[in-house]
């Protein structure tokens, strides 16, 4: 048997490395890349290269970007007062798309998971108290995961948070808009019941 | 609301521009670049490129390569005197694999799609034609694609090769290797009846 030509085997051998993208894809995303016009794929080299070489986290809120401090901790219109701590960036950008919010984040980098071996030391949670102590944040939001994981970390900040005086909250969890009850599983829908406000 | 990052952005727009690759998809994506170790990042950026610049098509069969003519048509092992003409270069990896064929190939890069705009002198049936013309090849196997567009490819090129001379073959079709009858659908099922062989 005549394998594919090293080139095209390599390639295959690093798009598997991409999370999701088995052996079969790979080929097919191989295949497209080398049928594609010579501009597309200098692109997509170009774009992977270009995000190693200028992507670093910001040093107060820890997100990604490009320029250091980030342009949400450099905004003088985003209240300092307010954090919302969140696990990873797309998470970050969820929120942002709300347009509701004009506070400022800090990102984690993940959420506790003893099982997987992360513990509070692996996540930006020494960056987040140093970020508490000069006493300009006035409440912290915890919008972690509403999974195992994320809860865990919800409840193991605001053991650490509460001490130092500052307002400590959880987004609120409950039945998602546009959904119908019939189909929200119990456990969301016990949380709404428990959730409920006034109307 | 403060979108991604330019380099990340950039990246994502150029990854959801991959076949099957949606929004979501790009980003999660492009996050595992971010965060891969950076000779990961540089790894799946040079193959995308050297992928483009060392493959060709060979001369003779036109399966991808990096050596022209292709190690299948430089083999003295393999037999000039059986062409398996098949639409993409992965079909010839796939009968390859089967280690039970000897003779050479010929990649049509397609099969005919009147509905998509695909005539015959989009595919190299031109160039098949011209390999006939030495009179070393006796006997051409159609294993175009068991569709309806492989079905009408194979169709055409037996009419128009017939008259050479040469014989003209199909790939059988017939009940899959392991799977059960019950669940064999009928066009295929009566396929397998129909080529029923002495046992």
């Amino acid at each position: 048997m005549i394998p594919y030509a090293g080139p095209i085997a390599a390639l295959i051998a690093e798009l598997a490395k991409l999370p999701g993208v088995g052996e079969k894809t790979a080929s097919r995303l191989a295949f497209h890349i080398l049928r594609a016009p010579r501009g597309d794929a200098d692109a997509l080299a170009h774009a992977i290269l270009r995000v190693k070489d200028e992507i670093r986290l910001c040093g107060i809120c820890f997100n990604v970007t490009d320029v250091d401090p980030c342009r949400i901790c450099a905004d003088p219109k985003r209240d300092p007062a307010l954090i919302c701590v969140v696990e990873e960036p797309p998470d970050l950008l969820a929120i942002e798309r709300t347009r509701e919010y004009r506070g400022r984040y800090h990102v984690l980098h993940g959420a506790l998971n003893p099982i997987e071996g992360v513990g509070p030391e692996a996540l930006r949670i020494r960056e987040l108290l140093a970020r508490l102590a000069d006493g300009e944040a006035r409440e912290v939001i915890l919008a972690t995961n509403p999974n195992v994981e994320g809860e865990a970390t919800a409840i193991y900040l605001s053991k650490l948070l509460k001490p130092l005086g500052v307002t400590v909250s959880r987004i609120a969890h409950g039945v998602p808009m546009g959904g119908e009850l019939e189909y929200a599983d119990e456990a969301t829908l016990a949380r709404a019941l428990e959730g409920r406000r006034a109307f």
